[in-house]
């Protein structure tokens, strides 16, 4: 048994910092990496693939709208057509620091307001899934599990990974509790490593009420934005191992 | 006898338009198209590497300093450090468009205060040569005939090509005469032709008290800005050809 | 029988020219003047704003979403709070340049997206009404007829301008016939300015299936991005002239 | 005696967080607020001079080149006329939310890169000098002790306030030891505090080499990128009181 253990980085921006990656690196199999559209700078981006080839770990890129101040959380009317150019774009940008570190990208997955866009919408999927194979079929497509993206990546061929979180309550329906409801995100460390086993080992987590429900999930995302974000992947990492889950990346 | 006719296309940004790329495209052999740092959003990168494709034009990424507002024209003290990776960044947003459509990218050229500044500063010009081998040695590095650039290119051992111009006036030292001199610009379409036969022919351009000068040149710009670039493109491509020149993008 | 002629200007972009500013100046007697968010760089404002002030004519500004690839058109999800704050930033950068002039600004209007969405949410328009009121309760807030906004800058004792098309198609409740659809746009000059004129005179527009609507309107936009503004504007001023309807900028 | 004591605040940017600027603002009379240039989006900036406002500290314009990734740091070659128009923009955005706030603008100070410039460039100080005069003249113009910016303010007829540094070794003549010299930056917060004192009471600072230099200050800054700062802006404040020198803004 073997699941991929992810976290979103490279975001900083400039002069202004943010998350611990070299903290969080060493326990991760694959990594997001912003690719200046919410985050990330050139030379930030050229940091953190250098870090990521070091460490052996899964190079992607993290694709957003164009929204640096919103840091790509606010939703905005992209058509198709501009969401398969963006993500062409940003594909492009980062692919060129890994190609130049001997590394080939291994996964593009989408941020913030375009992960849940096209987590609900078929079309803007569709238009990602397409600028993904357009550039390069062996390309993994990562989306909210049993979402319309990794489908969309599924319909054109694209391997795909359907993503789960260690921390963030499932509701009866297979989806995330919005953020804004109380309970969204489980802030107790053991009870997000118990979730991720569970999830890992079982295919399933346990709503608020008590309910069983089924996700499937080929990587589990570790937020890099937690304070203890580095603490907490060891503890995850570990704790997987001890459940018999072997850490590693997706194969194409 | 053979030359590359090139222009910089592409530098339409959102809803402004800039250029006739359509209407110069059927008469050059290769197109320096902007990045997204000085012109061109994803939309219109797309839009003018279809377009070059069509037309089976050489696709060259022209990288810039970031500076939309500017037009890439000021100067900026970037780094070579910042040099290096905002060029790794911008080929490699150009080089996904291009792979999109089945073609590979071609060249690099960059663009504006950047070009200037490369033409002067080794170390800055050094930090550009070592982005494009890093991404790719089969990559043809262009810059003013005779610079620091295609120095720095060759000493990387990376196919260069010099650049000259039809319509700017060239000084005793080969170099161009800057824009803010009185003569700095040959406007009459007939001087300008004049000027790319010889330089394409004999390898010298006349200065404007007169003397004979040395220009190296692989490729001739022609200024997509001019209000009539197709037009006089169109007459130089056909000057060239009576004038037992061959029109044809630069062996890799 | 007074109304205000209005034109939206001031929307180049660094090197990128659009409008016709100087031609249909004269023909108008209020402008609205992008801020820098949509279009409108600082250059492209301080020549907007003398030219403005040259011809007498009441100076606006023009706020948008930030979203200079877009051009203010496409919806973000910007939360009450953040409308307000941008609202505040785009009309002080703005109000400076009139300063600087020894013009006061007299109007504010929401552009694009930011237009669409302040005449149905009435938080939003809420919003944008505080910002202006917060700054100087003076100016007048400017609105899509009937709408949200001017409701709810009338709510908080501004003085409220309901804005009204020349050359789009009204529908039976009194809104406008959406972009996409058929005869959205009346491109005939004459039909705009018939409409124009029934508007003016007699508060109602005829409708596509031929209804009459009531339209209230205190100003009548100039749209400046049709190719013909300039003799659009000097048209259109002609034919209220002769309609016995006089051209002046609205009464704070 | 009296002394102003000001601090650079508001230098966050969206999601990302910079300076502790509610632990500083207790033990200085002034501050200078990013204007969104080099940092401080609309909702920082709001927030920033809300801060500042309870405090009832004075509210500056710090402005800047335009240039995010490089939070200002960078020389850009603008062009007077630019640096004009730019100073306008960003002192009118800011001066907006002091005014929503019911209070006045009360001086502006560049920021970065445009602060040198403009000490050493008679024409760029010029240029920002008019831009403060044509917006308000009443506006004070804080420029680097003895330079070029606080001449050309005091050439308009403007109240100028000359910089000094509590933790920045001065040479012989009077400049600062450049930041890539050794020794340039004083780091024992004892030493800075004395320099501090000495330059407020003796209006002199002792260089390297042990030689006396002339120092007028009219304001010392705090530099809010120590990790330390508030705890230095504390025991600079105490220690001012101590020597018997009072701490208030400038008066206009």
């Amino acid at each position: 048994m073997i699941i991929d253990l992810n976290c979103d980085m490279g975001e900083s921006f400039g002069v202004w910092k943010m998350g611990d990656d070299a903290g969080v690196m060493p326990w991760v199999s694959s990594v997001n990496i912003a690719c200046g559209f919410h985050a990330g700078d050139f030379m930030t981006i050229q940091r953190t693939v250098i870090l990521a080839a070091e460490h052996g770990v899964a190079i992607g890129a993290h694709v957003s709208l164009p929204d640096l101040q919103g840091f790509g959380r606010r939703e905005m009317a992209l058509s198709p057509a501009e969401a398969h150019a963006a993500t062409l774009y940003q594909i492009g940008a980062l692919a060129a620091f890994a190609h130049a570190q001997g590394q080939r990208l291994h996964h593009v997955k989408p941020h913030g307001a375009l992960y849940n866009m096209a987590a609900k919408d078929a079309r803007l999927a569709d238009a990602i899934a397409h600028a993904v194979r357009d550039l390069d079929p062996r390309l993994i497509l990562v989306g909210l599990a049993g979402s319309a993206l990794p489908h969309a990546g599924a319909q054109l061929g694209l391997v795909v990974a359907h993503e789960a979180f260690a921390d963030r309550r499932y509701r009866a329906d297979g989806l995330l509790t919005p953020r804004h409801e109380d309970g969204a995100v489980i802030h107790e460390v053991d009870a997000a490593v118990a979730q991720a086993i569970q999830i890992a080992t079982q295919g399933r987590a346990r709503t608020r009420d008590g309910k069983l429900v089924d996700i499937r999930a080929d990587t589990l995302c570790v937020h890099g934005d937690r304070p203890d974000a580095a603490a907490f992947a060891h503890r995850l990492n570990e704790a997987l191992h001890k459940a018999g889950v072997g850490i590693g990346r997706i194969a194409a």
